[in-house]
């Protein structure tokens, strides 16, 4: 005879049936341990998450499992206590599934996650088990940080909705850093929704209510940015669909970039000389450990003069405010979210170019899928408004979602929600 | 037949008699293991902080220490890493004495220190043992944080320089948050050239060389704040005291400060809503072992909504631009260090009213001792400069060192240097 199940065991029976389906596929957890996922769901909170499951991205401390932060240096290094965020979530009632593959240090070396939409693709970096997790439907909300494009090119690459804050808007206590002028953390969900959702919880100490309100945009600034030549076809072809889908309700502008043309080399000499400070340790006393694509990174940070730094933090603020002045309330800004599908595993987790001058601007952007590219494969756009505006921004992406088509089910996938 | 000892070891046991004499009363250290410090001495770099000893506080990881944060909540809580600035240290080739005492999560609830310029009396805090033990003679440079006055209120209390760099200007990994939008890193130490060259080491991967160069203002700002009527005699004292030695050589100027009389109110506001996300877990889990002080902290912070916390630092923003427009090059700021000498250990830490302001502001200060209170304890005076105008600070700081009395020597102290 079968004990009838409560609805809090009826959750982590249906989420550890989810990982055990997908994951000896998607490869997307570092660990996630059944026992643990019942016990937790027995104990849960009640509140706006309730019934939602998370995925903890591999640089964020969960308590009393490892964060080995991609790399053999942090090997069994086992959290004492749960980020800010992780609490944060768990205290809104959401169940948490486990820990996500992260590259090295939320760098560029590649877990062993591959894209649910095509096996032999990457599902791009650094947030790659959370975004697969969630386009697979094994999770509801992967937790994911960007510091160059961590977060919006796997949401583009995996076909799942992303939201990069703006700079700051939620805790980092707990989280791995890698260059804090940059470090965001954000969320990767199959819909806005779910984002607001999280978003209510994540902003404060405490949930704040919930409004979100479809509401289309007074005018979106089409940005090609002045990396529009490294853009592929497939990026080409979904930028301007999206601008032309928009068209069709408001009014789509185009907007000359060429004034950040400096933006991502100002990203990249910030990055590479903060990168060098905060590991620090690692590059000293376990550099045999370090993959050659972070070494490198460090190296190139170790080079840099701190005038030359502080000219680059100068620039970069120089180029908020006359960002400011463009993204004025009531207008969204479209532009290309990575350079084309999902590259083949071999090649890497792509390239973050067409993020780091909103990295650099620190906006808050929302990664949308629905278009596909030259296979068929997912390619995301994603929408940005003005720093702190991050409420708007939601709004007017859940009026994006319904004029885009739906988001691509992908080849592996579990569930209704898939 | 004794054996003839190298200058490591020299350094060792030189730093190891220290720790031994002025322990039992200052009561300065969490933790130092003469085992460690001899084998660190041993292997250490040569570098521009060579012979150099420094204290770290309990809030910043060092690889093989616990690190406490001033709670029962993380007993035992073993470091695997050096934080970025204790390795930037040692890789310059400062010696590290052990574990420096923190206030409880660099907040209110007071450890053991002791001042040594009197035993009656706090340290200050939460920086406590840092200061101390740098006042004190036993180290050079006390690695020290400040979140309201962290740094800065012990420096004036314990008569030493205190250097809160620029916000953002020392890497904060491996350190503790309490409100990320003000967390500073900075140096406790006995004169303005050893803040200058642990400056040098500690604002990028690589030490940049050193250049002080004493140098005059020209102009001084006397800011009382719009806080003196807080300050009790001494503080009226030693900072009109401080502004007429400098009149002697330089214009000083009194600046109407009455355009930032909201900005404790709102440091209060950022730092309790931040507090409250980043010491989530610390809230939720462990809520028992949190002292009535930090408990406060976090219960003020969860009643604050998102909107009045994002007013707050848009406000923030605003005065950081009205400052701008005062803080000239050329210009140093003479305010306030504290509102008077230390209170008895049995009254607290002291009240951090004379740098909430400047925190929110993220200007980099020094603090600077010579002049005495009323009963002739130590009693600081804060030179300020714009945001990012740390190297000419420290020139000035230089110079004003010429200008202002010798430190005075406190009660309990060992060594020439102290």
């Amino acid at each position: 005879m079968t004990q009838a199940q409560t609805p809090a065991q009826d959750h982590a029976a249906a989420l550890i049936s989810r990982l055990e389906t997908c994951e000896p596929e998607v490869r997307a957890f570092t660990t996630y341990d059944p026992v643990r996922i019942r016990a937790d769901a027995a104990t849960a909170c009640s509140g706006p998450l309730s019934g939602l499951s998370v995925g903890v991205k591999d640089i964020i401390d969960m308590a009393g499992y490892v964060t080995a932060h991609g790399s053999p240096i942090y090997d069994g290094n086992m959290a004492r206590a749960d980020a800010a965020c992780v609490t944060q979530l768990r205290q809104a009632g959401a169940l948490c599934a486990g820990k996500t593959v992260t590259t090295e240090f939320a760098f560029f070396r590649p877990g062993p996650t591959v894209n649910p939409h095509d096996p032999t693709r990457t599902p791009g970096g650094s947030s790659s088990g959370s975004a697969a997790a969630v386009a697979a439907g094994v999770i509801d909300i992967g937790l994911a940080s960007q510091t160059a494009a961590s977060l919006t090119r796997p949401a583009s690459y995996c076909g799942t909705v992303g939201f990069k804050p703006s700079y700051g808007r939620y805790a980092a206590a707990g989280v791995k850093s890698l260059a804090p002028s940059f470090d965001t953390l954000g969320t990767l969900t199959r819909d806005v929704a779910t984002a607001a959702l999280a978003d209510a919880v994540l902003k404060g100490p405490v949930a704040a209510p919930v409004i979100l309100t479809p509401t289309a945009p007074e005018r979106v600034l089409l940005c090609r940015t002045p990396h529009w030549g490294e853009a592929d076809d497939s990026t080409r072809m979904v930028v301007e669909k999206a601008a032309s889908l928009f068209a069709a309700h408001v009014p789509v502008v185009e907007q000359d970039m060429s004034a950040f043309a400096d933006a991502a080399a100002l990203h990249i000499t910030i990055m590479s000389y903060e990168a060098a400070q905060a590991l620090a340790w690692e590059y000293t006393a376990r550099h045999n450990l370090l993959s050659p694509q972070i070494a490198g990174l460090l190296e190139a940070g170790r080079t840099i003069s701190y005038a030359t730094y502080r000219a680059a933090l100068e620039q970069a603020e120089q180029l908020r405010d006359q960002m400011a002045a463009l993204a004025t309330p009531g207008t969204v800004l479209l532009a290309p979210a990575a350079p084309g599908e999902a590259p083949r595993l071999s090649e890497g987790t792509g390239s973050p170019v067409f993020s780091r001058v909103w990295t650099l601007l620190r906006l808050p952007t929302v990664t949308l899928p629905g278009l596909v590219g030259a296979t068929g494969l997912p390619v995301g756009v994603q929408l940005l408004a003005a720093f702190g505006a991050d409420e708007a921004l939601l709004d007017h992406a859940a009026w994006a979602e319904t004029i885009l088509p739906a988001r691509p089910v992908p080849q592996l996938h579990v569930g209704q929600n898939a």
